[in-house]
């Protein structure tokens, strides 16, 4: 693991997911620029010593170095944004599969560039877009997939915030202080640390992809150089057009990720707080709800279920099943087989290239007093 | 009454609103441009066969006649959208107060002439965008206007129904038929029947006007003319940003008007379809769930209450408060006397104008390249 | 109407519910023990001032002398319980339907007479368990009617407010000093005034009846005389068992009405606080949500609707059902006519002396050391 | 661990739970009474083939051999109900810390001589009655300690769940079968397997103890000889009365426990199935939310949070919960320090022993004529 570090909230989450299923073991780390720190992080992960180290460099260099089956077999990446591509390049060129947080990388050329490292390498990379992992989210896709609600004609994706309404870059938030941070951050703010998870939301349970779009971003809070607010129009390559909006400044939201998807025959509403609930609302019969567990679910939303119908799964449940499919994939690969197709649902890093270009477009539109910005130009 | 025969919905609803409080009672009326379907609706109405009239011309022509005291004294119009203008500036050039089902007019032009006659003649013309008749509607814009939320940053408002996801026009329904119509409709469709609340009640919650606009307005059901679905930036006055939807094509969804509104301080959040519940978010505290009839209210709220907390009230009783209001102003002004502020609360020619611009705004911008429409040029 | 002057908060209740549907005109009425009082109202309601009269003798005396077509067709009685039984005897002596508040009477004997009376005059007595009368709730009980949830063997019924928490009845609370008063109130408190509606929805539901019941009946606020509170185990004559629970010193409940009801099929769920919902939970299927005005519902639910779906129905139009129906009743009858049958749906006095019997039988479980208490016996 | 083999759903919940936090290590196992199955899943679970034993008895027999700091540590026993006891026995007596699933016996008397074994040996043995683990069950508990709802009067708390609505012993679900048989699972079908989860929770929360109790216990289902529902009414020794139901055969209801709790100055209510929501009615002000991470919480319930608010914690985090108190009890004993008080809060023997004898106490009330039956004799 390459960060996570004292202070850092992300890291323990991709600690914890991982454990989950008993798949994956944490072997070793470079967890803070500080060796200091990182040692800490290290004792209390009850790691040896001579496992943690003070660079990802020497890390990457040492366990290279290790016998087969005693050094690591992937890199999970967990630091600011800044700092997913160097590790992220020198595990691939070093023949270790990765786990990255996102948005994958700061620039759309770093982002590319490890888009083409995985194809020569062949190696996996998986991208934490952790609200894809939730069962209901699957369940969603697979009935647009098989038709049952008809042509998707409308998507409304929203994440509402409001951790930012007030200028906490200012107290002590270490989150909030990279994140404001173009240096560290890219290009985006509230678009770069949660309008791409929307953004990959809308896309996956569609099926449609956004062909253009007209963005209206905002700095709300003053003083600030990254939006921490914005609402974007969108047309989809199906002929579905839709509305995403993202913002950091909505007043006592939490983590509101929510997203409702019409077609011809009914629509879907789905609610990240309250995951195990998928609302089906056809056009002249009662609205099912869909839950986690209950009754006759597609098998993408069994498959990543653990426990029995009313014992709800969360956010760590979520994200363990990226962790859980990308280490199964990891497992088939070492053992030469072909893992199962459950398995290889996890975003990858065409999903991360797609989200730093979903952020330039973005941007650009931003600035763009002309209506509609095409995604592909 | 003008408007309401057989096979009409609204019509309907008027009455029942009309006479939930006893303030108002129907004496006459001409439902119907059949006069026989007129005379049946009487009829069921227990009105004497007298005052059951041909033409809306007549009705004023010949209660105009009638001693005072006994004669109306105000004219309600539920016709469809192109029939509101006559009957409404008959009334009004003979002295009657108009209470009016929305949007006001099928032209801007007409519902500016409508808002010199009133100005002229110094009478009332009350619009029934029913949805700001909610007591907790009248708490959230009385803690927006005293700052319990703060400035306010941000506001969206949907209205979704699903309705004419299937092109229901071409089986019997005598509603679809016309609002498809803009002959009869206007220049907009759904924007018209449903966007204009969302419009109203954005900014009567807000209190601030929407000064730029961006729409995407969409016909998303083959072969019909006007919009069915459309979504529309906003930007406000007082320095809120926004994003307004309206869709008669999201199927599955009933009537699902909602608003989110937030501030420096906190976020408001209601649904009409649970009217009783306002959702108060605050920065760092629990969330407060307000309640029709609960605790300690702004008197706008308590105003516009019936009975007692837990008894649900709703869209009638919203409607009937509109009714309400209208008739005491009325009793006020024959007896020489200012009415209560309170009953001062209803919705009046002038959200008509801004109303229908709002949807010449929302239509130009539709049609527009550029990003940005003004709405005051 | 008799009852209901200033300050009483149940007789607006009946005059907003009968005036919804214009079927229901008021005429006249005693409207206080005390003739001035009862002449505010009068005037309050824009009655001539000669059919505001000084008791209900006197009203029932006079009003028989006026007239067919002329004179009242009916009485609405909306008085404190002990004041239901002479009034509603004398009406029905004299000819005249009558409309109650519940509890019917203050004892079992009272209600009893009034039993004989309806059946020796053939005269109609309706009696306003108002929560019978919403859409859902006749959704709910046909659904059990035809078998759709299979045998019933489940049903909790619970009716928490919180009203009474504190000793209101020492502050000014006009509600709570009768409520509490045995003369008044009768041999039950909030097993009278709550509890009854319970157990005659759950009685309605299920097409079962109590058979055998065990109560733990409390008086939870010190200084009170009659039960604040009470649970109550049931066995039903259809097999089912349950559980009732009535309080009113349940902090911070508004009017929280709810009923479950499991059969071998499914459960449904109802809240009166959200009426608009009835939730049917398969074995093994999603849950629907049935809705008001949506898809295919039994007749029953549709003809006490009002307003398309979405557009929120309350209390008021639940209690106006009941008004309706009973209006239409005797409209029929003055024609000689049937009524429809869907007009013939609403509480009767058979109702009201069964609520009675269970209060009797709720207090002498209350106070029995054995478990089981016979209903029948 | 002890039990957990191939079929088993409560074992894998075990490991998961114990691995969320990285606190707790499986190191060997005896997974199912056939060895070879053990094998299976001691490989499944990347085991050393030695550390997977035959038995119980060989597991602790050869465990206790190996040095300190390579032997187990603790014991998980995850088996049906009868094969609790002597596990735990035996690993006591031979110096192992011990978790159990509940309830903690089949006997109240084996019961019993646990807690006489855990006294003598000072040994740990934690109960996993999972719903005491959940954030918002902590803040609950923290309210009512400190008074903030004031004095607790009421407590309803009810588990109703469906899975044995139909005969599905009949079938081939292994949970089932052994859950309806008397010789494993104890004197009690339902009660035992969810209605102990109710009265420990409504115990926990309230604070205080049932001290009499009239039970009505059913077997719905024909052919079962254990109950699979009932209703208890509830006398606490603090002056609160209350009801606990819990049903098997609730048609549709996945896993609904919930609880509701009513003091003098307001009411709690909380939902296994929304956990990160607790709702507080407040006698006059609105009700207030309050949700998992946000705003100021008592210290129980954030030591209790992994992950910011709005990002959901489920059922496992809650068990994890447990596990994670329980491992660092036993880290802390290991290092001879006192665990820090937050630490120390899980379900211990006393509550087993509790559990149990309200098992016996509500078999005894279920089968008596007398209205009530003391707790305590």
């Amino acid at each position: 693991m390459v960060g996570g570090g004292p202070g850092a909230f992300i890291g323990d989450v991709h600690r914890m997911a991982s454990r989950l299923d008993g798949q994956i073991e944490l072997v070793c780390g470079s967890f803070s620029s500080s060796p200091e720190k990182s040692k800490i992080t290290g004792r209390e992960l009850f790691l040896p010593e001579d496992r943690v180290y003070d660079t990802f460099q020497e890390m990457i260099e040492k366990e290279k170095e290790l016998p087969e089956g005693e050094r690591m077999d992937c890199v999970s990446i967990v630091t600011p944004n800044h700092l997913h591509f160097l590790p992220a390049k020198l595990a691939l060129e070093n023949g270790f599969h990765v786990i990255c947080d996102k948005p994958l990388t700061r620039t759309l050329e770093e982002a590319e560039e490890l888009e083409r490292l995985v194809e020569e390498t062949g190696l996996i990379l998986a991208l934490t877009h952790t609200y894809t992992g939730y069962p209901m989210v699957k369940q969603a896709r697979d009935m647009v997939k098989n038709g049952d609600i008809g042509t998707v004609r409308k998507v409304y994706v929203e994440y509402p915030q409001g951790w930012m309404t007030e200028k906490i870059e200012e107290t002590d938030s270490k989150q909030a202080s990279w994140r404001i941070d173009p240096s560290k951050s890219g290009i985006a703010g509230a678009m770069g640390d949660i309008g791409t998870h929307a953004e990959n939301l809308a896309e996956y349970i569609t099926g449609q992809r956004i062909s253009e779009l007209c963005a209206d971003l905002d700095t709300v809070v003053e003083g600030r150089v990254l939006d921490d607010d914005g609402s974007v129009l969108l047309r989809m390559d199906g002929g579905a057009t839709g509305v995403l909006t993202a913002s950091q400044v909505a007043a006592g939201e939490e983590n509101s990720l929510s997203i409702r998807v019409y077609g011809t025959k009914a629509g879907l509403e789905w609610h990240q707080m309250e995951p195990n609930s998928l609302y089906v609302k056809w056009l002249d019969k009662p609205m099912e709800v869909y839950r986690t567990g209950v009754g006759d679910l597609y098998d993408s939303a069994t498959a990543h279920t653990r426990v029995p119908a009313g014992h709800p799964e969360g956010y760590l449940e979520a994200f363990g099943n990226l962790y859980r499919n990308f280490a199964k994939c990891i497992q088939a690969r070492l053992q030469g087989e072909e893992p199962d197709e459950q398995y290889q649902d996890f975003p990858t890093v065409s999903d991360g290239v797609r989200g730093m270009k979903f952020l330039y477009k973005v941007v650009e539109s931003g600035k763009s007093t002309q209506k509609w910005t095409s995604f592909d130009d």
